[in-house]
């Protein structure tokens, strides 16, 4: 087949970034199928599986005969991308030898033996199946982003390591914590909800890959189809699969606290800047808020070294004045993923999570912060 | 004394980040004066010291008081960096404890015990001692950038990790090997030689750090001062130090071909390109150059990969045609340290080094690769 450099890059690279920054098993073999109407370039690791599609009415390829072969991906992938732009030309002999041949530069490269059944777009997976819904590209993006810094690193309770995926009806929500001291959870409103429910665990690690492979596009559409055994992001051009966590998620609903003593709202960005700057002196990340009146105080200490003292004046407090002390790399990071300008903090006692919500009255999202007991 | 975050944050960047880059021993204290007309940054590494001037008339800078202070290097950095724009006020007080007051932002930081008899920026610097030489900065940076990538990365001898430095009356040369594959020699006309003759060995991983700390403005001028254990590059705002390494350097007078075979003018952009693709799939980064007629084409293969063909026309060719293999990723670096547009290379037999240089008659750079003997 002939097709344009930038267009074989572009969906080489696709598929490969996916697969080689995800630490899970490396991708040796990248597949390519030309057939009838359509490119498909494929790859897969342990745990997930990327599939990018070219279709030939979009762009500039031709494709004299149906065909496939599996590549090694790294050499595919670097060989591809120093090519000089222009006119790119694939073709496949009976020894399973791809060549690649583009101006003078003409490369052979060997094929590896081939990948057992691989799933190729085919229209059925755009129809919508009883276990399915749509959301918008970056609805889905924001949610992930927003949920996927509170997972577990460790593995532990490997099902901490994942996302809860849970659909009821019309809602959609992700939940996600570490156990000890961060919880993370967002809902989103499905349109057109079928009215099925269930829920699934994805590894954190995918999605955040997964945030990278969707398109920014304002007007683009995933379709999320649950199975038992994996989860399929279908999107225009692309099927992202991921394997799911078996085991039962933990109950996360009596974690957060029903009543609180005090309540302030604050500017999400001066509040990072403040605590970026109290951080660095910060040992074990540790920073100690005073509220009071209409400020918050900020405090951290590193023994022989040094101390900062910083503040911030409250939009809005209502309730006692208190102290609380907490990680500021886990504040921060929560602070990061936060898309509005400002936040609500419910304060319930020394020993009960501080409470992260929107100041509007609007409860899509909440994070729980435990604090951490001195001495 | 009072300043500007700006000046303050550029000021310790440029002092802490030359110094922490540096393999060669860290930076833990970073050394403030301020005095009558000037505030001084200094810190310094096992290998590397640097002194950083920021002048009273140039700046908006208050000095209430003259004093100094060795500061926690990391931590200062760090704490500057993410204070608020706007001015910052500097105190050090009988307990050795410096203050940073920047808006609500109040930082304390524990002086260390103070570094040894640090150089200060004093007139007699910048007079001209007998054993000195100004050049362009300009000129002085793509010297070393041309050069510092032929140095050895091997301990074995470390006299050839080093670039020697030559002065001969008005003429400096700078030339760097690995002693076995790569020679690298630049020379350049100093305007204003004042008669002296002398060579030093100067540490690789300096100079390329000394490339960054540079200004790239046109008109800055850097006087080289050579002394017995140490060079010194004063320049406008910052004077560089750094050790030398002791030992004789080889002689490399006899290692450049006196006559040659064959002689052929390239495209150097056109030729990295070739090399570049042809070097993915290059076993050992070995690469195999055929010149015929006015051609020069590339071959590289991997086993049980695959292989490329690449191919490129001459500018020029006088001379026999020939084949030679080279190590690809030397051809590459000492390409991309080359700012011409065209290069000349001559061929001279088997088992002699292709000698680079301008294609131009101006003899003011050269470099040697030797062949790979293959079998």
């Amino acid at each position: 087949m002939h097709l344009s450099r930038d267009l074989l890059a572009k969906s080489i690279q696709h598929v490969f970034k996916a697969l080689s920054n995800n630490s899970q098993g490396i991708l040796s073999g990248l597949y390519i199928y030309a057939g009838n109407e359509e490119v498909v370039f494929r790859g897969s690791n342990a745990s997930l599986t990327v599939q990018y599609r070219a279709c030939v009415t979009d762009s500039m390829i031709h494709i004299f005969r149906e065909g496939s072969i599996v590549c090694p991906a790294k050499y595919l992938y670097e060989i591809i991308r120093k090519l000089n732009d222009g006119n790119v030309v694939l073709e496949v002999n009976e020894q399973l030898i791809l060549s690649i041949i583009s101006g003078n530069t003409r490369v052979s490269l060997s094929g590896l033996s081939s990948i057992d059944s691989p799933f190729i777009t085919t229209p059925q997976y755009h129809q919508h199946s009883g276990n399915s819904i749509d959301v918008s590209s970056n609805s889905l993006k924001s949610m992930i982003k927003q949920v996927v810094g509170a997972v577990s690193t460790s593995e532990a309770k490997p099902i901490l390591t994942g996302v809860l995926l849970e659909v009821q009806e019309s809602l959609l929500t992700m939940i996600a914590t570490d156990g000890v001291i961060r919880m993370a959870k967002r809902s989103i409103w499905i349109e057109n909800g079928r009215g099925f429910s269930g829920n699934v665990v994805i590894p954190g690690i995918n999605l955040m890959e997964i945030v990278r492979l969707l398109d920014d596009d304002e007007q683009a559409m995933v379709t999320i189809q649950l199975n038992h055994h994996e989860i399929r992001f279908i999107a225009q051009n692309q099927i992202i699969e991921s394997v799911l966590i078996e085991g039962v998620y933990p109950s996360t609903r009596n974690l957060v606290p029903t009543t609180h003593v005090s309540e302030i709202i604050l500017n999400i960005k001066s509040f990072r800047q403040v605590i970026d700057r109290v951080f660095v002196l910060a040992d074990y990340h540790l920073i100690t808020i005073h509220v009071s009146e209409k400020k918050l105080e900020l405090r951290s200490s590193t023994a022989e070294i040094g101390d900062v003292r910083d503040e911030l004046l409250l939009e809005d407090k209502n309730g006692a004045n208190f102290s609380i002390t907490i990680n500021g790399k886990y504040l921060l990071s929560t602070l990061r993923s936060i898309e509005s300008d400002s936040i609500r903090i419910r304060y319930a006692g020394k020993k009960s999570p501080l409470v992260l919500i929107p100041a509007l009255e609007d409860n899509t999202w909440l994070f729980l912060l435990n604090p951490v007991m001195r001495g």
